[in-house]
Formats: structure tokens, C-alpha cells, sequence
């Protein structure tokens, strides 16, 4: 079965540029994204304007209506628009009514530890007539009977995604195949779909994708050349390659990297896999610490790797 | 269980720079292999010095004993060395017997068209006093009656290690999970073992080298940083990292990677993933297609992609 693709090159990928892209990119990824046939397409976060200043970031970490509007103007495809709702960034009552907007569905991003505000996001945005998934990050830090506790509250909600995300690309595939196999199992029993979101740091990325879409995931994200932060996330051009006996095409993908993607990497924006990146997913720690590493110049790897091992 | 761990830098990195590695190189790798606990390491290939001119490449292209002696000099650790000798292209009786040689154990490359040849030098070397492995190439291109073909006759002969080799990065990890049991099964019943080479084409490698040990792999490849031919090989830093709990130390590695292998790639040497090695795995091509079109400067992608499509 073929899962809803998602891409996420505006949202994870922002977090590379902090959301500065052209108009012209914004626009050209949404109808790259209608040739390749994508079924979902994440235009941003649905970030506080109050707790983030206007002018420290592209338009994309707030998504303004009007500004998804300018670019999809009167959007009459199938392919639906998502947004990303971080809990306790985001202004609770600030999100349309669902008639009244052209986002289709609302992408709760929680911790274990806010899983209460996250439900509140989730029946919030449900009951203004959203799709909505719910992305439990960094549950690589999370014990085996707090993933069992969370999902149980998940599934008592109105919520329709239940993501997988391995946000410091610490997992191997066959904990990837535990995992899904128990969030899938949570997830069927409500009537509830499976999401994967990999991240790239141990090259795992499309593999873990390709574990979870065999364990029965319903969506996968991917972004082009893997835009995002770090490590990157699962790259369009291989998903879309692995499924390309399921009407999809890979073709406008690698034209729209040749275009925007190949400049932006030598005008020095930077993503993707390197070593330090290895480090941090090996050690289960947050990917910060490879990019400001990388940032100074990579000096100092294998002292890099002894702190890391050393818990520090 | 932990798989024999082979280092193949030498030898499919060699692909990369023509074997010009300078002796600091090698010896700096050699105790780097002793220090992560590497099981065999790989010196380059035994090819005829008839067919190749000594002075268009490194000498581990010739692997003359001599040569590899003034590296490990006794050599009195349990680290083994092995050469890989290329059907056709190995001079015929130039192979002393073991006793007289520092190398322990001789990996016959092959393709599907000259499993005669192959099953003649397998012998040769065995009666030698070798260990052997046959290494069958560019199977993505075999059909599945070939293959139980020369799994038949290789499991006839006297190799010790059947490997699986990707070698156009072309497959995906149910398809190795599919061969790694097939190949796996021919293997046991004559109580020999099976060995894993992957390209990293599609950032694969490391997951399709996990996937043939969870299969039973007795032997895997890898190499420093994944240095080796197009988008080269799985790294062995991935895979050590994986097996950490195995007796295997992971630092070392890095501090090699940093005194050479960053340096070198500075220096404009050139390998791991890049998207035209991914469109040749897509395409089940050979790399030389994607390593040409990258050294020209990578104009194009699309048009290349195209062309791969069309089977041109």
C-alpha cells in the first residue's frame, strides 16, 4: 500500500534557513510537489507571533492564511495543505475555523512531557474541522512504559496521525520495525493511522522510512534532497524512486533541485549527512551539537565522540 | 552474532585515487584496524602486472608481497589480511602458497559470465592454502535462474564465503533481506558463510549491511568514512557504532578519518553519496555513468534521469 506522502521541505527544511525562501521557491515547490503527485504539502509552523519576532524569520514559521493564499491562490487540486503546531508556541485561538482556510490539516508537535496541552491543541483544532496528527518527538529519550502511556492518551483522542519521529536519527531499522509495529497497533485499533518522520543522521533515514511504510505507516514525510535540519530527513527523490509504480514521478523533483536546491547549498546553506551528525544519533543526543560543531569549522571529532560517549 | 568485520579501504577506495595512497596511509590504517578490532583487512587487488602498467597506479593494485610485508612487517596479531584478485586480470601461478605469504585469505571477484574462470582460481587458491571468498558482481542484473545457478556451483566448489554484492547500489532492503536468506541457504548447507558488500547509491549501504547480518551473515564489508568507488561503501564507523557492545572501539576510526581521510577529500578526492550515484542505483546502472557526469560538473541531472529512463 502506498502511504499519503508528505513533504516537508518548507517546514523541516526552514529550520535550516529560518524559513527565509523566495517567493518564487515557495511557489515552484508547490507545483513541483502537484507533478510529483504528493499528497500532503507542509507550508510551515503556526508559530506565536506574540513569543517570535516577525522580522528574525521567513513568513513560513507563522503562515498567515494570506500568505498560503499568495502561493496556492484558489488551490483547486486534491494535494492538501498542513501546517506544523508546536505545543506552547503556538497562540491557542488563533487557528480558523477549517471552512475559512485553506490548511487542510494541523500537525501537533508535543514532548512526552506536554502530552496534556497537546490533546487541548489536538480537540481544538478537530473541532474547527481539521485532520490532525499528533508528532511525539524525541521519544528515543523515552522509556518503553511512557511511549505504552502516551499512546493510550493519543488514542483516546480525536487525533487522526499518530507519528513515529526519530528526531535525532538514533534509531536502527528493526527498532524502527518495534516501534511502528507498536504505534500501528495502537494507532488500527482506533481507527488510527501510522506517520513516520526519520531523520538522517546514521543514513537511515530511507531505510527507517521503508520499515515503518512496510509496518503499515500510512503517511511518510520526506523533503527534497532531504532539506532539513542537520542530518536532514528522508529524501523525496528516494521515496518517490522505491514507490515509482505508484503514479508518482521523480522527474520535477531533481529539476526543482537543480533550480533552488543545488544554488542554495553553494550559496553555503548546509544540510544533510556528515560525520558529526553520526556522533550525536549514535549517542541519542540533540543534533544542536553537531551543527554548532560544524558550524566552528568540525575540528576536534574525535573529542566530539568522547564527550558524547562520556555523557557529557 | 557479530560478523567477521572486513576493511576494504584500501581496496575499493583504491578505486577512488588509483591505489596512490602514501605508506604513512596504509600503516596509520593498519593500526587503526588492529586498535577498532577489525577481523580482515583488505590491502587492494592482485592484478597482473602484464595487464597494467605498475607506473599508472598505486602499488596495492599489485598487492606484491613484498609491499604489503613493509607495512605489517611480522604482522603477529589475529587480524587477517586478504587481496581480492579480479577474474581475468589476475596473473595465473603468480600466487605463492600461504605458507610463503603474509596473506591469509584470497576474494575472487567474478560476474555471472565467468563462474568457470572464477571456480578455477577458487581452487587454485584453496589448494594454495587460502582462505577464499567469491565475490559475485552486478546481481541486480542476474536473473533469479542464473542466480541459483552459480549458487549451486559455487556451493560445489571449495570458497569458504559467498558475498553478496550490490554492486550498482541498486537494491533495497527487502531485496537483500530476500537474497542474504537464498544465498544464505545454499551457503549453510555445504557449511560455508555469507558475505555482505554494499553501495551506498541510495544511501543503503549501512541498512542493507544490517539487513544481510540480521539474515546471518558471517562476513561484512565496510570502510573508513564508506571511501570507496562512486558513492562508495557502507562506513565502517556506522557499523562499529551499531556493534559497540562487540569488543569493537569506534574512536579510532575517527581519529584516522580526521589525520587523512578529511584532509584528503580537502584535496579534492571525491566519494559517498551524491543524487547522480542515486539515479544509477534507481537505474540499475553502473556508477562510471554518474562518476563522469559529476566530474563534468553535474549539469544536467534531469536530462540524465531521463536518459536512464529511457535505457539509453
Amino acid at each position: 500500500m502506498k502511504p499519503e506522502i508528505l513533504d516537508c521541505t518548507l517546514r523541516d527544511g526552514g529550520l535550516v534557513n529560518r524559513f527565509f525562501f523566495s517567493d518564487e521557491f515557495v511557489r515552484d515547490l508547490y507545483l513541483t510537489n502537484l507533478e510529483v503527485g504528493v499528497d500532503y504539502m507542509e507550508f510551515g509552523y503556526k508559530a506565536s507571533e506574540k513569543q517570535f519576532n516577525w522580522k528574525d524569520f521567513g513568513k513560513l514559521k507563522f503562515c498567515r492564511e494570506e500568505d498560503i493564499r499568495q502561493v496556492v491562490g484558489d488551490h483547486s487540486s486534491k494535494m492538501k495543505i498542513s501546517v506544523m503546531a508546536d505545543v506552547g508556541r503556538t497562540e491557542r485561538g488563533s487557528i480558523l475555523a477549517r471552512k475559512d482556510s485553506v490548511i487542510d490539516m494541523i500537525r501537533i508537535a508535543t514532548y512526552s512531557s506536554t502530552i496534556p496541552e497537546a490533546i487541548e491543541l489536538i480537540e481544538e483544532c478537530h473541532e474547527k474541522g481539521y485532520e490532525t496528527s499528533v508528532n511525539i518527538m524525541a521519544v528515543s529519550s523515552d522509556t518503553e512504559s511512557m511511549i505504552h502511556k502516551f499512546l493510550g492518551e493519543f488514542c483516546d483522542s480525536s487525533v487522526d496521525v499518530i507519528y513515529l519521529v526519530d528526531s535525532f536519527g538514533a534509531f536502527y531499522p528493526e527498532q524502527i520495525r518495534k516501534l511502528s509495529n507498536l504505534y500501528f497497533e495502537y494507532a488500527e485499533k482506533q481507527g488510527k493511522l501510522l506517520g513516520i518522520h526519520a531523520h538522517n543522521n546514521q543514513q537511515l533515514a530511507f531505510a527507517n522510512t521503508l520499515e515503518a511504510i512496510h509496518c503499515g505507516a500510512g503517511f511518510a514525510d520526506a523533503t527534497c534532497d532531504g532539506m532539513g535540519r542537520g542530518a536532514g530527513n528522508c529524501s523525496m527523490e528516494m521515496l518517490v524512486g522505491y514507490l515509482k509504480d505508484k503514479q508518482l514521478q521523480e522527474l520535477p523533483i531533481l529539476k526543482f533541485i537543480e533550480k533552488h536546491l543545488i544554488p542554495m547549498k553553494e550559496a553555503g546553506i548546509r544540510w544533510g549527512y556528515e560525520l558529526p551528525y553520526l556522533l550525536t544519533g549514535q549517542g541519542r543526543v540533540h543534533p544542536s551539537r553537531a551543527i554548532q560543531f560544524i558550524q566552528e569549522g568540525c575540528k576536534g571529532l574525535a573529542g566530539m565522540f568522547a564527550q558524547i560517549a562520556a555523557g557529557e
